[in-house]
């Protein structure tokens, strides 16, 4: 179950995902959903996923954009935390979702965390190439 | 931590946010985070933020679209209740997501709403001229 | 409320809703609402609501493309469960969302699903010509 839900927001300026890390490494948090992140970015880097195994494509993208939603988790590989998450940015002329490389936000992304009350974990899958979640 | 879930469903020509207002103070709801939104929409006005501080275009798009999803929050600012919510829709030929600023429900729009046992609260930032959430 | 939260994952080559609907028949799960979907998929059909009541048009994309979000919900009709996803999916050159009607998972599909500790239902409405969700 969820054990705790934590609504924070990362300021204008910060990297995303290294705001969400801080945030977890400051709260003791290793096992989380990403419930949904909104805001607005001023640039971002979404990876595709071409060919199995584990080959990617990253395309960057200059904003503003506006964040319409993410999603993803915080889980363990060995003791190492990783932080997966999908984003999907969009403007008036162009909307693109992926997996979120890197992005610098520009007015604020509101992110909510629910941590879990066990320890989501992951491991690397030969066939996909990638760290993939254990059941 | 969430200490109430509700899913309702908004229905045919009523707009989305109006409908969502009216179901938390029906209910008595001011803190609470948007998990999600599936359904359509005959018409919908995005926000997209160009500028700091805080300048917008709106841009109207007539459906009928999908409501792929939707994230976001319920607040206080002072006494009254904020819902910001940012919303992805989609139809064969387009796709955007953006700031709601408003929209007319098609079929049904099924909304996931969860409260939270404390209250979350904003506040005017002047250097994005936007009402941001209170860590 | 959620009284479990089940994070699993669907894996390369499986139908994404027929993986949902097995892990929901093997965990006796009817009623629940689905957090999240992120991963990327080979192939997948979405539908777009035309015109009420309840006339589709359904479009075939092939991938790879990401999920970039998913949201949606479990529930009963009569007695039969229905399990409702609305996704976003995205590659470099073109981005779609709406009604999952199918998707054939490409390296992973990791998926958050809140059980509830009441039942959600569903009823046909003959207005939208759809099984749309009881309050």
């Amino acid at each position: 179950m969820f054990k705790k839900v934590h609504v924070f927001r990362i300021k204008p300026g910060q990297e995303l995902l290294e705001g969400i890390a801080r945030y977890c490494s400051k709260h003791s948090i290793s096992s989380a959903v990403v419930i949904g992140i909104i805001g607005s970015v001023e640039s971002a880097r979404l990876s595709f996923l071409m060919e199995l195994p584990g080959k990617y494509d990253s395309v960057d993208y200059h904003g503003p954009l506006e964040i319409a939603c993410a999603q993803g988790s915080v889980a363990l590989k060995d003791d190492n935390p990783i932080i997966h998450i999908h984003v999907q940015l969009s403007g008036q002329d162009i909307c693109r979702g992926g997996h979120l490389a890197k992005a610098i936000v520009f007015s604020t992304a509101e992110v909510t965390l629910a941590e879990l009350d066990y320890q989501l974990q992951r491991q690397f899958d030969s066939y996909t190439g990638l760290n993939e979640l254990l059941d």
